[in-house]
């Protein structure tokens, strides 16, 4: 007996700058969880949560935090910097993100960005 | 473009005991991880890792340690319990665990691990 899926998934593949590049977005009750891969791994797994203490809704503070893999100051940014867009658009959820790029450079961002808008699950 | 897909993915849904349950199994090439939910959370996140310094390689052990949710002893029993068998059957990788159960009983965990097996991505 198949019940109705409880999380939902999607998909999408692309090759920018001559790399193959996968986003898989997921949907969560309590996370979005989105995979941003070049190499196939899961890379290095970031929690963002918004601040409830935060005095503005509509404009609140996140906390990144790396869960396993490398802690560098380049992966708060780089996570802060998508999970915030995604977060925002999902109702201030926290955002689950495993990110392992082999280019990080402002266009392949923008691409990827425009990748998770394409499988949006929120 | 679309190149071929960098990590593969299966699922699984099925009732047991009047509980809609999903399984989602992601193949990444440093972990193996694997989502079962009763709720639609991603639940407590839990990696296992075998321990390379075991001297016989057939049976290594396994350290799981909680990421993300609360840290129980329970859960590393039902971690350890259920990524021991993944780990094993994929050639002794790590393995992520996100687990968000109503029911840990016996019968029910039986019945999880049949739907591993059936959306196996290694």
């Amino acid at each position: 007996m198949a019940p109705q899926p409880l999380i939902k998934s999607n998909k999408a593949e692309r090759t920018i700058n001559g790399l193959p590049t996968q986003v898989v977005c997921t949907e969560f009750s309590n996370y979005i969880f989105i995979v941003l891969t070049q190499y196939g791994k899961i890379g290095t797994l970031v929690s963002v949560t918004p601040d409830t203490r935060s005095g503005d809704i509509s404009v609140p503070m996140y906390t990144s935090r790396v869960l396993l893999g490398k802690d560098e100051p380049l992966t708060h940014v780089y996570a802060k910097n998508v999970a915030t867009f995604v977060s925002q658009a999902s109702g201030n959820r926290p955002v689950l993100l495993g990110i392992s790029l082999k280019d990080n450079g402002a266009e392949t961002m923008k691409t990827i960005k425009d990748m998770i808008k394409s499988c949006q699950v929120w």
